[in-house]
């Protein structure tokens, strides 16, 4: 059986091993005219096995779902080496337990998944991509909702930076190229995609009116592939903010669009009151109400983890929020699971993967501390 | 504590008690100038909390998802009186296992939803709805694949239905207008809605068009809301089915849009090879690959039920396809369960089921046998 079946045209989807590498699904899928519309930093390397059990967001999440809106039938071994097929790939099936759901982001604590039936989408044939500046963060909020109206379903992207995060993208070492001046007080970089030639006219129209309108004070939009390539490179390197401090504490957090601007000034001030120097690095997949901070608080300062961590933790708001977006539990977020799920979620949980691994041999030690 | 909360105008959601009546709901979150985008025969009785025991679909998943995707948090009681507080309207959200896609679906035996937090969507201003007529089946393909790619997230509704459907309810005692000829082949109710004025003049460029390429080859569209209602009578008023037919068999199900010309064939043939009068109304929810069929084989003819049931179903591909789309399990189904589910699969469900509900007191006799 090959590691890519066939893809099927007419009712698009793709069954594949868990084992292919996520850009390898993506240039086959593309020979049919399609796309696996998961896209992420880690592509040249990650493996569509891994996207299914970390349930993996990205960078097109809101255009076209995370992980788990993409999968339509799974193969899963679960510890006593039962094979469970559900290569199913219809769009709707109401015959008991939806499983897939459960092995989902389950981090391989469940079962081993072994292959899957994914959906693709046609592929676009015109984009544009936008770096845009703006005055405040509410201006922000003001243009995700008219991309939202304006676009439909030709907005794959919708990501925000703070200025910090642009300066220091687009400095001397950076490689990548300042598209634009970096004293603006916020960033956008947004895109668009569809079969559509007016792409690009559409994406000019929305700038104007935009600035017209003073919720963006600058704008720069690209079509060609190289062009785009370069814009994105300002979001996706984030490997030279490592390069530039050590230790970096890195987050992924999910709150409501209406709570971030607050949070991130919360946040700032607090590891302000506690560090002397502070470096806090936040972008993000604003459309998908997710954040991304990378802390450091000073030059080989390990020991500020703790103190950093119940600062990010802290601020968010009690009910309506998560401490992992779409990195998952793993090792190292153990400790602030039950910030976001209850103790009778967690019960829940136990009871599941009780019952599934009784000997809990399924990736031991992720997700909870104890079974 | 209100049934229905205030509605989150920024972030897009409304929190409410299960025992809300969907329609209720719907008026709503109309004055915030929101959709929820649930819509079925029902809407007037049914209730959110089996809107989400049961998953439902209806007539706009095809662009906005069944039941499933519309549910961001959910509170559920459970067989042992724990309370399972999940109510977080994040869209992303990668702590632990996804419990609540466990209890969507589960139509009640796994625990009694109480209060759910539901996804929703701008109100369209403008809307168009296109009743066409086709040759064949393949032609009602490639009009799906063109409504899909020329109208994006505008398309809401893509049904098809055959001309024995039609006929029936368009009939002099059906209280439904014919709105085209009787005798076509093939019919279409498509709709399109979304908040660009130009939605009328896109139905009648794209109706153009497949008309010029004898895609279609009759259609009528109307914008206003009574027209509108009109054309979606003679979809949904299937009580006036089960007034000119007794016994009616229903079916539900699902599988690829390539597969159900033959498919719908297969059956037909099947039927009338095995009653001498054979009634078949077959329409349903394309765009999903879902198809309804309601069947007669003789006035009274209650004991044709067991073998017209085995001619249905043994007729889908068997592995890609579901004896349930979107009605569920429930007691008369409990027999075609090992159909779409493999045992493997069944024996996990029967162990969640044993351990959240280890006396059986939730909705007992439901979806299997035995436990």
């Amino acid at each position: 059986m090959n590691a890519i079946q066939q893809v099927d045209n007419i009712n698009q989807f793709v069954e594949v091993e868990a084992g292919v590498i996520l850009e390898n699904l993506h240039q086959k899928v593309k020979e049919s005219g399609f796309i696996f519309p998961l896209d992420l930093g880690a592509k040249g390397s990650c493996m569509i096995g891994g996207n299914i059990a970390t349930n993996a967001g990205g960078l097109q999440a809101l255009r076209y779902g995370v992980m788990r809106n993409l999968v339509l039938g799974l193969e899963v071994v679960l510890a006593d080496g039962t094979i469970l097929n559900n290569l199913n790939p219809v769009l709707k099936n109401n015959t008991g337990y939806d499983l897939k759901h459960l092995f989902i982001g389950s981090e391989g604590t469940l079962g081993i998944i072994t292959r899957a039936i994914l959906k693709l989408n046609p592929a676009p044939a015109f984009f544009s991509t936008a770096f845009i500046a703006l005055e405040n963060f509410e201006n922000s909020r003001e243009l995700l909702n008219r991309a939202k109206i304006f676009f439909g379903d030709k907005l794959t992207s919708f990501e925000i930076l703070w200025p910090a995060f642009y300066r220091l993208l687009t400095n001397e070492n950076s490689g990548n190229k300042k598209v634009m001046p970096d004293n603006y007080p916020l960033y956008v970089l947004t895109e668009i995609a569809g079969s559509d030639r007016a792409i690009p006219f559409q994406m000019e129209v929305f700038l104007e009116s935009a600035l017209n309108d003073n919720i963006v004070v600058d704008a720069v939009f690209v079509q060609q592939q190289e062009d785009r390539k370069q814009f994105w490179q300002i979001r996706e390197n984030i490997d030279h903010i490592l390069v530039q401090h050590n230790p970096i504490f890195n987050f992924d957090v999910s709150l409501p669009v209406s709570e971030m601007e607050q949070y991130v000034a919360k946040v700032d001030a607090e590891l302000k009151q506690n560090f002397s120097v502070v470096y806090n690095y936040v972008f993000g997949h604003m459309g998908d109400g997710n954040l991304h901070l990378m802390i450091n608080c000073g030059e080989g300062n390990t020991d500020a983890k703790e103190l950093v961590e119940k600062i990010v933790y802290a601020a968010l708001p009690s009910t309506h929020s998560s401490v992992s977006a779409e990195h998952g539990i793993g090792l190292t977020k153990k400790k602030w699971l039950p910030f976001s799920r209850s103790p009778q979620e967690i019960a829940v949980m136990k009871s599941i993967k009780n019952v599934l691994d009784p000997n809990n041999i399924m990736n031991p030690g992720k997700i909870f501390y104890c079974y």
